[in-house]
């Protein structure tokens, strides 16, 4: 019979069942929405009301959250990451058979591997190498000297341009684009000169790749992602950047060039890190922020102004180009030198 | 004859023409720029001296600058409204016909309607749908699961991942990426695990989508745009969002997770609006602003600090680091306790 | 022999030795990672720990730093630019043989001249022209009405769109837009209606423009970037823009619609320019600032606010809402009346 029992789940996930351990699931769904044959799952208190009127044929839920279910509760010390494990379950990727598909372009000399898939109008260069397991959608680009490593997956449109090694288990969406030149200018006293972009990238195992995320090559040497760094849609990695293991970033950040990132930080949406910059390892970046220092310690960092009403951030944004004279008026006040 | 008259142009229109009936248009210009065959129209008052200076053969503008005007006039109501319909006259779109190109590769079991255009070295997976007037420009991805709806153009090189359905009359600039996988990770004590991004993408009758914009599918409901949606070139729409109808987003805004933006809003071009959060109808946000709390009131809403000379900037933004304890010295002063 | 004789490099590019004239480089390299056969540079003091421990077979750097350098030296005026002449010796682009790819798809009527390369599953136009020298990458998109000139190249996945003309020596990196709709919109009292966008692009001799960038073509003149014009990745170029000879955006940059931006400019990452103003010739805008006013005196211009830990930035974030109000309590202490 299709679907899971409520006990096997339990026994699976090593979690607490409270409720009919032979109920079924067919699928997921939210609180709101979740028929009842479906598992929910509550990670935020916020949500609160939504369980108590939640349908689903499960929750997976905390402890804490345990007695306000009115369905059979999965108890999980981290209901978002049990969830994320039995949601698998119920993701079907489509079927990818080993095998070149006849309308790709694959150049003399590229070493394919017989285990590996290559999509529909995908080109791959001389040199490049794609190892057991590799699969790539339609329409991917595998240039010069660049390697895609075993299981790893190219959705489709991704385009490695040169000397861009990829590691195992790496996932990349659609448009993104690693290997580009580095953006290296140099002035010539009437116009600007290129500066040869000689290094390549190299992106660790179990990586993740937006789209339309771009990934500089290095001047002289490596652009470089270590493993299970995530990376969300539309960022920018300028050359010779170093992003350490466990780092993630939001949706439209950009690293200036030569930075360089510790491991298990966090990057918010829109954050910018200047160039030659250091952060070091556990630093969490708010969304928008402009790193314009390295950072040595460990911390949640931020710039920007709240948001008001555009009346009121008026008056005020006048204001703050008077700020360092209010200050000195605040000091002569102090001294009783009014003015 | 080719061209429009004056006369039929005030007609079809319904304009007041105001200067001679039988002049003859052939295209339509700058005020600054336009020929004596072109039409040139003015819709905002900035621009009143290039109007007393104008060749062109006529000039679409509003009742008020009217007596400014040294060449025929066609008075609107919405000058800009009726030059755009009046422009539309002088568009000639590349002609497309019906059927699929020969480099196309179409999966077996795509059900594309005979009356649609599948451009050359476009994919097409087993189980999307094309329907009738849809115009698929070259290399464009429909993948499994999506659905383009009727009178549909995607321009050019447009990716549809997975489940992305698009409405009617929906217009798509080249680079888009629709359907890729949210950004959902659950951290697992040593490393990231990914969250299967199960549901879909849905996009509204009359919407219009920017180049290099990328809208993820959601976690398990679908990312919704409703009809006639707005959105420029280098958008990020995270899975979840929901954004109503009428509203428009420009150039490089972002909107995280699960935000609900309203109907008629207006999204400055880089603002960007965290997770989770609700913007009401009718809401305007400026350029560069990060909403960072739901908006309940319509309105128009900013953050950011003024443009400032670097030196005069530097001086400010030190005492910004200080505000907290100037606003405790003001206090102070207040109450007579100077220090 | 392979490599070059420091000697014959300083008479080729103007330098002075001072060491041993017959050593030979066979490559360049960072101060720390250089082999003793490779070229290393030092164009900024702050890698002078670097420079006293190298390995490198000789370093191009300034008179001052000489002394200072345990290896062969290559003085130059300009250590940056001496260093990008020397790298081009060692940069090896993938040949390109003229002609067209058996896989492109070229349109009857397209003008390709002969000493052009057009790479693996093409498009190109009826009406599109592309001249001697110039190289397509695989999956290049050109649109009717398009021009590639002499000598320029198109890395892969670029796409043209309708009326774009690209001077000669240009290049570009994958997944550039040039061209799309620019953003047109006409509220019609219900819903938005499409302004026509009825001019091109046009790109001057040696500019550079990179990954996933997004240039719109003009509503009715053009979008203009002069020569040697240099774009980062990620930027985005609204219609009718202007930018003159020389100016550099670094990636993420963002300039609305008819803004004009002068020549020598430097716009950093993430900043954006609001439309219609104009930004006069020589102005340097610092990264994340947004100009909301036309400059008319060269400088250095910033809006932000500085990077802060969390926890300090939120309390004087509080205050920022209470600026105005600040102010007038600083004015009044002034006139004797607290409160």
């Amino acid at each position: 019979m299709a679907g899971y029992r409520l006990e096997d789940l339990a026994e699976r996930f090593g979690l607490t069942l409270r409720g009919d351990p032979a109920r079924r699931v067919l699928g997921v769904g939210t609180l709101a929405g979740a028929s009842a044959q479906q598992l929910a799952f509550m990670a935020n208190a916020r949500y609160i009301a939504q369980l108590r009127g939640t349908h689903a044929a499960a929750v997976v839920l905390g402890a804490d959250a345990a007695a306000e279910c009115p369905v059979p509760a999965l108890i999980a010390a981290d209901p978002y990451l049990a969830y994320a494990r039995i949601a698998a379950l119920f993701e079907h990727a489509p079927a990818t058979l080993p095998g070149v598909h006849a309308s790709a372009v694959i150049e003399p000399g590229a070493s394919i591997d017989p285990a590996a898939s290559v999509g529909a109008q995908c080109f791959v260069a001389a040199s490049a190498r794609i190892a057991a397991g590799a699969v790539l959608g339609p329409h991917c680009i595998i240039g010069p000297d660049c390697m895609v490593g075993a299981q790893t997956r190219l959705v489709a449109r991704v385009t490695l341009v040169l000397r861009v090694r990829i590691g195992q288990r790496v996932l990349i969406q659609p448009g993104a684009v690693l290997g580009g030149d580095g953006f290296g200018l140099a002035w010539a006293g009437e116009h600007w000169e290129k500066v040869p972009q000689l290094g390549g990238v190299r992106v660790g195992d179990d990586c993740e790749i937006g789209a339309n995320t771009t990934i500089d090559r290095g001047a002289l040497d490596d652009t470089v992602l270590e493993d299970d760094v995530r990376l969300d849609n539309q960022i920018q990695i300028a050359h010779n950047v170093h992003i350490g293991s466990h780092t993630a970033l939001a949706g439209c950040a950009a690293v200036a060039g030569s930075a360089r990132i510790g491991r298990h930080c966090l990057v918010g949406g829109g954050a910018g890190v200047l160039g030659h910059l250091e952060v070091c390892d556990r630093v969490t970046i708010t969304a928008m922020t402009l790193v314009t220092h390295s950072i040595r310690e460990p911390g949640e960092y931020s710039s920007g102004t709240p948001l008001q009403v555009n009346r009121d951030w008026r008056r005020n944004a006048v204001r703050l180009k008077q700020l360092d004279s209010l200050a000195r008026r605040i000091a002569a006040l102090e001294k009783g030198q009014p003015k």
